[in-house]
């Protein structure tokens, strides 16, 4: 079975989370939320490369060389970046591999202007609300999505 | 290890899955999507029941009851009534239990009027765009969600 | 003095009145709805049939054959139809007999989505936000409305 | 049982009821309106001041000294100023004491404009389109809501 | 000559024909048109089959079997549903054959909410405007379709 | 021939016409505007009453007592509340006399807020852009309408 | 039986139809379907003249001649001026007499600016996406109305 | 005293006056406007060419050749092409003369697309509502507008 | 160095303040503010005249009295009509001296209505959301533009 | 190497360039742009057809004969028909060939009225803001892409 | 008194003040501002740290991490970032600690799009307008506001 | 001759081009692109700065200093911050010296998010859809545009 790699991509602010705004966002740290990921990757047997930035182009950067050039699939959390950049989105659809959205909190149930994402439209689907498992649930997906791709481009 | 009630809910339409515009929903027919949905309850130690009706008020109806009486949590594909039915999202309401929101395609890559659910800002969350695997994605989440409740309410 | 045949709607969910979302809708159940309704009819004079569906279309239904064929007045309350039926709507115009349009919570203190009414505009009137009373009130004024125009008939 | 004393606030052209319009509005006078209020509130056991002014300012005026100093409940058909009134609206949220708010016609069947309210979001209830009756229902109903109040006070 | 299995579908309200609101609906009742139309039938060598309900999920239903398993074409007047009902536009995608919208009245001359239409982007085309006729000249234009493309496979 | 009773409102700020914001609103004051509109008035043999108010309210009392007991016509500058009073609507339009709606700058000129008019659609006409001139074709305007239906009435 | 005189109004670009784009508007050329009318015309004791222009003034002109002079009825195919045009629409109100708006293809199926017509409403109605058989269908129905309304004001 | 040279523009549909729609546009053919403002004309010692045609790029060649090289100033009713014209708008800008808008209707009290004009915030003002006298008024305001200015002129 | 002339304006139901909604508004009384601005204005050699009225026409009335012929700068909190009144807006242009909006609450944390200011954008700045202090600091900044403004002149 | 046809459409009110509004549209005037474009022609060696109309059916006329039967490509200023014109849009989309947009202005630096084009979204590209250069740059980018197609043509 | 840390942000393209844009933004130059504020903060007792960015992530950086772990309050000029970030607006808001908006400009008096902020709904307050006492009152504010907290803490 | 000093801009994700998308953006690699723009800036007398970052803040940084010290006109495809970056806009006009944007694609036949520029209001001009030529042909005009200016300033 082959080994998928995985951009995994955290968006602006989530260095403080646990420790802040526990309402909306719970308690896990982003640490924690990594080493979760880190375990299930072992347990679907995936390559993890992570990075996480606040800032919109180092997001692009990482995309553009990364995801176009090392990995199978992205899981990404765009953060505060989903509402309002077309740059991720581009970076995104120009990478050609599968995404997944995922998202701390339910979106759906914030303000007005969250309810909306520019990478959606271009993922394979959105995972929203669940906390740290929006994670794990996005890279189950993920991982689900490239083996059945493969599986069919074996059949062929 | 408690054994949690989930009522499934299978909005309009989706009986015809498997069969038809294939390239939108996948090939899954509604009775493999319960048979997944079935082995993983039985994995999570969930008993379940399974409502589909293309009837907005025969979906209130059940939610009334089973959702009601019955249910520890929902799980729900609304389907066309995502985007029309107040009175969905009212009964889930009144229920007051944990529900889960799922769609076979990514509904953000459609219509735009695919892209506003009546449902989502009551869900504890949205799980859009991986087929089959939005619904045993969405059960581990809904289940998930029940045992931590549960353990923080032991702990008090 | 004349006995007005008037037929009582109440729309989605109103049979868990009284058990949830108390701090919306009150503590009054239906059947302490519908008992309240009783005796204020003896009081006006008034006959009721009353019925209850969860159904857009049972609700077509019943004003489509007891609005046309039996009743000389309409109380409905449309829950959440108020919002969504187009049919509703239209089939209380084909009824052709004075309607009076309540609800329980203030519609206009809660969610935008619920700040508009397809059926209001071919209502006599509409009465939101007194609970239980709400209903009562709208009956006298539908017996009232009726009572007026047969004496201006009378006068004539 | 207490005596309520009870603001009625009637908004601009009022003065003109019951010679002019009377398709519209009907074909009671103001004095006639005050009366039935006034023969109602004897039944309520209730005191009525009432206030009339064409003036958005005297209105709050009004809402401001016998509103916070006085009133133990506002019965108020805004007119015009339902639908341009912030001033209105906050003089009464200030006031802080139940407000009831009336129409004569069905503003739902009249111009788009007059289909929004800033007063209804924070009065207790709307009754509207039953000329005359508009106002003796909503004294009924913001009599009965302050004793069940001053009820539910009692018990604790 | 083939002989076409057309699913006649009359939405809510329409069993009020001919007795109400004539002036917006004309004078012919349902069992006129359905009259009508098997006369046509037998003109054009086509067999109906026809449904009429006020219920969404029962037109869903209908066409979920019916316009899957046995129609060539649908013919339909989704009438309030037109305006409303994703779910009916989703049965007619899914049934993925010639369907024909039809209109008594010219929406287009009524309420703007009646300007739109959930089911005409999905529908081969609209006639609407002509009364009793607009069914008749639907079912030959579908017929029609239904000829055109049996010819233009014919000859591959 | 007979003299028609004119009303001439004159609306907020008016006052300070000719002193101030002369590019915008001519340098004509508002005395020199009501001493043209008196020389006028003795021309097409016509009676005036002119009232100024920055007060909505005091301009609404006008209306509603002299435009309902003395007027024959209204010519009214409605000024800054022309975009914003429903109430002076009201009162013109209880009021049941013609009124012709004048401004002195181009509205459609100047900032957007300006485009609409809550007058214009109740009254005969709006002339707008001709400084002092705007009044007094206006007033022709109105003592010509009112001859016409004096002779229209006189003719039946 | 009366012979009706139809104008027949094709709007611009409708020259080119059967050699371009005929995916949207299908192989007939506009001939061939003036033939078609022809036939039919004589089928249905009809008399025909027919206009084309790609310039809006044109067709105001024939309607406001031939419309206005000679013809029973129009028949009329926008084409890009239904979305455009007040200036037709006021030619085939001040004309007075019946008209049938025809569209070659589905408008509600293309662009979003396509999906609103100042025809429509002015109309006696609308018929769309069928082809030639949009305007056969439109002229079948037109002289039906023209009909009926004759044979009804042959009854009073 | 200076003869102004005055353009007279009537646009599309305007020859129909006063044969039909007399209740929306009155009973003035365009013959007798034409009259009344030759009368005027000569009165206020001006001379006047006057164009109607129903074509809007011929209103913009008479506008770009008259009114360009001969006029003074452009009295135009745009009639229907108020709201869709912005080539006329951009012809009256070029031509850079005065120019006053005129409408024998109120359009502040018809269809909403009515309400809004391309020309009105390139023109001194507009002048809405008076029928025949809507042109009578234009045309003094005009002539006196020319006049004001050359005096402004013939001060420096 | 000059003694400034300011205008002090408060708005409707500021009279309020300190007793009621101190969770909006804070606990400072009027008074309290005015003896604020008076200590702060002896600092500053600021004289002060300080107006309040529930009544926007009043407000017009002093800013086209006091503002007009007396002050050299206004400091207004217009309260509710912030988002309603022109009139106060364009009495302010028409006084043609430098303003300063404050208000006691953030209002852009509030409803949305209140979000918007016709004020504002002929005023220099806004100062919002820091209770008695938005008044201290709107005052310094006022001083400060004057005094500015003066210094430039001076130079010159 | 091919002599490609270019046909050059010139919109409404370009007649005027050079002597009116020269601080939007620059001092070069309609025979000088020919004139470049000529010049230009003959380097790039191209034949040029010339059309300016100020009649939007004109320049229908002109695409729908000399754009389908004559040229290769299209160079099209559509001037004020540019934000108005579905039927030259439909026009150049039926001629099936590549069309460039040009304008002299920047439209997206002037009323937001001009900063939508019905052509764009089907030309290959658009131009605009250069002055006269734009048209020469137009034609550069039209002939250059002709040219690529060519190639690639050739290359098959 | 305790002494209060202060973050200063400056957001992007304010390195730029004092030379560029002079009647927009006024004279002062950043490190003039920075010199007003350090010397304000020596009479207010506070310490400073002043971080300026054209960077959006860089300004989340400086917040997440100085305005997290030493700040007490924050002084924020989010300049163009005020209408588009949503990532700055979540970092203040999980700072969690007071923070003051300003603006050198009145950004209600410029373009539309600068007239939301997505900053003010978190921040205590606003200041717009006043060139570079925009930050010292500002910086006046926050301190109050501070020492204003610490008291009431003090007091319980 | 002059040589002019060009400051040109690559936004985020151009990196990528000729790789990804080919259809969207075409084959040109953007060092291709650079050296297209190399060999016009010998034949045109230019020197070139060439800057690409994904990070809006770098755009930024770029323009504050090279744009405003060093060039003399700006080059800039601001790809997808075109539509969300205020800051770029900002920073040119900040700049103060000529920009033209450029686009490979055609943005008007894209997503309707990428129809609406914040720069383009700002810029000379816009040149969008031509693929690498976008850039030359930008070039061409931007030196073209300098050229002309000093000519006009030689003259002076």
């Amino acid at each position: 079975m082959k080994k998928y790699k995985i951009l995994i991509i955290h968006g602006p602010n989530l260095l403080l989370l646990g420790t802040r705004e526990k309402q909306v966002y719970g308690t896990a740290t982003l640490p924690e939320i990594n080493k979760s990921l880190a375990k299930l990757a072992v347990e679907l047997n995936a390559e993890l490369k992570i990075v996480q930035s606040n800032n919109e182009g180092n997001l692009v950067d990482s995309i553009g060389t990364l995801g176009v050039n090392w990995a199978d699939g992205i899981l990404i959390n765009p953060a505060a970046y989903t509402h309002t950049s077309i740059a991720i989105r581009d970076a995104i659809a120009a990478a050609n591999i599968p995404a997944v959205e995922v998202h701390l909190s339910n979106i759906y149930a914030r303000d007005s202007f969250r309810h909306t994402s520019y990478i959606a439209p271009i993922a394979i689907g959105q995972i929203t609300g669940f906390g740290i498992e929006s994670y794990t649930l996005g890279l189950r997906a993920l991982i689900s999505r490239l083996s059945k791709s493969a599986k069919s481009r074996g059949k062929k």
